[in-house]
């Protein structure tokens, strides 16, 4: 059984984990590092019932040498997050990361390191399995149906547009071609045919009642083909998590991307 | 049984409405009115194989002393239509019409003169029902969802942007609030929030594939409710054809819009 | 400022309840009742951090004599209900009632009691205004679109099918024709037509990953009109609560669904 | 360019097929067969204006010694068709066939009779590429998310339920698990879960106003991820046809599905 040490346990991202692994037989859940030694109670913490033995510690090394943890999760902040990762790796941790904001030439150092050591390290940006299908399969469609355009909505709060994802979405469609007779149209409200990125056209919808979603949509000859993926909570992340955990016995060496851990 | 006659009886919408009332035994399609006395096989014109004695006139007087029409549908263009209009009011028809494009003092002057005949002149810029309900239906849904969005799609070959419709409907859209944050979206891709018509955005989708599709999403704490109207082919605008039909001996004078005849 | 005491302050619906009042400034929240007097920090209990001043009592006497409510709104259980309305008519209170359950001969009889009492009794059995829109207007769609199926999905832990709100949107379809062809239909897997309700096929999905939506597709000649309400939260029943405080001044008597309060 | 010619030519996708290579530069039409040599216009059948030189023969030796094909296209019946399409390999052509109905002992024979010619034979039992990518994708989809249900909609003339893409799809979906509570639910109107294929539920919706469209929903912890394949027009298939075309000189042997072709 791994033993697993979640970095940042007490975020909205180490909560979910700490849930999901206290409740899955495969894993045990050793030590939580939080920015203070914490004399919390971790089942009212994850708002499970079930008693858990986790202790919380503020420091790396410390919680490590009691509970002698295989592989450690961070859901942290770029803050000081390059140090933390290489004294995992000292301390003989496989690791998997879903904090976001590491520079590239950090990237790179991370690879090094770990390749170095000899260990596995998972760089996942983003675990929501849906986003890596709908870009894997919005990239294969794009090689039959050569027009597209992308929907993404979220709640009002969101501070930027359009989404990561639907950028990230766009620059996958490399076969897509442009409208060509994007020029010949009459407009007669401005701005109606959104932002444009690799020549796919993006709308971004903000509205109350949205969480996150996004559509693309494929046109041919007398047919469309979409491909959905509607978010309703954080929880959605957790099947990724899980993913890669079951994953990392069989991996060895930097691997960065939910994409690469499908079949 | 009501005499129809039909006033651009060789255009799409023509064809289409002769080929309904053909089919239908409440109507009696007398004579058609072209540019010129044509010798067609009207059942070939409109693909149906029953054979018809209809005739195909040049002249709009000719037509109605030979085939005695109660009601004269026009599916024409808007080059010498009030003259035409006006004729048949005078031989003592009721009028359904479907061709745009009259000015407003053109239209007021057409109401004067189907009151002074105590006729009946049903003015219908768009006779799909789908459109009309939407209208109605997203008007009512305002006062409960006050924030809302529209996404329209359209085939590659239509000429402007915004769709008429989809600016009808957010004219109609009265208690829709603004999105008090719009200011503060960080925009990593310039125009991805649309067009923007009393405080609804649109969104225009051009793609093969698509024939001509809306959706109005209202969205509200914790929920959503959208409206959407999809319409595959031309033959979508003859239940509104045949709601005027039904509705017309129980009205009388100018009735402007297909609203006015939902109850 | 109206004085609200919530009845069964402590369950899911009270919570929320609780939350959307103590954040409005029109309403004041004096008084919650539970099964015990509890000592509870209320803000605790919803989540919000503003400190509040509201007691929570067992008894609802006490209640109304210390904090001089004017409108008792409850969400509790059938158990007990009918006896604890009329006290709270005697004491004075205005209702507005969101706990099911209730039998014909009890609503008739609490109808009587309130109108003895010359109070206003809201009996309201589903708060969503996004359902309460999508029974009217697919009532009114049905006059002009006679066919319509109904697709409704819920989370898997539902313990019916189908819901509750997708048959009583099936019985405002009054004008909803059979699909004639049902009988000559081929059918290689049983039962893939759904359920039957007044000529409207029913289908019920149940998957992880949905919450609550509706869709009723209406089909016509080359169109078809649908409206599709999403719900991703508890929250979304809020609106409907205000909406019944802020009308049930303008009201009197009994008033029974929500559908009562629309313009 | 090649030389192309269409047994079945008069039937609704020789029609349709007609008109594709007649408009597409790389491909040329050189004959037809039908039932009897006719003395028709194509461009009439076809709706094409170009003028076109193509013969429509009823007996294909004569056919082939006249207009000298590479490559016959097939959408006829299964009557007769065997015979007809090892004739065709005997003179030399090489064979793509959109016609369905043979028994799995005459594929076996038509595959052994192409490779001895050392021909190429495409035997495509559906060309619309929206179809083959929904399954592709649906069936690695299903990998990540274990339960999924199908919507299937068509227009009320369609004979059978549910349709034949639906029952495939569902097939494809090999790692889809059943929903352990469907005994526990309590249903108010029998029927309503639809029927089931390989634990997956398939719903089939028969309405006016549909062509034919499906979607596939993927339910996870959060989220939901859906496929849809809408259809609009016959014309939808031309694609799967010209990359049959496009494809056939890099080919050989006996090739079954459209599937096989894509990268």
């Amino acid at each position: 059984m791994k033993r697993i040490l979640i970095r940042g346990i007490t975020g909205s991202m180490g909560v979910e984990t700490a849930s999901m692994i206290i409740s899955h037989s495969d894993y045990k859940l050793v030590a939580g590092l939080a920015e203070e030694n914490l004399n919390v109670d971790l089942s009212r913490l994850t708002g499970l019932s079930k008693a858990t033995d986790v202790s919380i510690f503020a420091d790396l090394k410390e919680a490590v040498l009691s509970t002698k943890p295989d592989i450690m999760i961070d859901f942290t902040v770029p803050d000081g997050l390059l140090p933390a990762l290489k004294q995992a790796l000292d301390l003989g941790l496989d690791l998997i990361i879903g904090t976001t904001g590491l520079q590239e030439d950090e990237i790179q150092e991370l690879k090094a390191y770990t390749e170095d050591k000899s260990a596995t390290t998972m760089l996942i940006p983003n675990f929501s399995l849906g986003a890596v299908l709908m870009m894997e399969f919005a990239s294969k469609a794009s090689k039959y149906f050569p027009r597209a355009e992308i929907i993404e909505g979220h709640h009002e709060n969101k501070a930027d547009a359009p989404s990561g994802t639907s950028i990230a979405t766009a620059e996958k469609l490399e076969k897509t071609e442009p409208f060509l007779k994007e020029e010949e149209i009459k407009y007669t409200i401005e701005g109606v045919r959104g932002g444009e990125k690799n020549n796919v056209r993006i709308h971004s919808l903000r509205l109350p009642g949205l969480m996150a979603r996004q559509e693309v949509i494929f046109g041919g000859q007398g047919q469309t083909f979409t491909l959905t993926h509607n978010t309703i909570s954080r929880s959605s992340y957790m099947p990724g998590v899980r993913l890669a955990l079951d994953r990392i016995e069989d991996k060895s060496g930097f691997i960065y991307g939910l994409d690469k851990l499908l079949d």
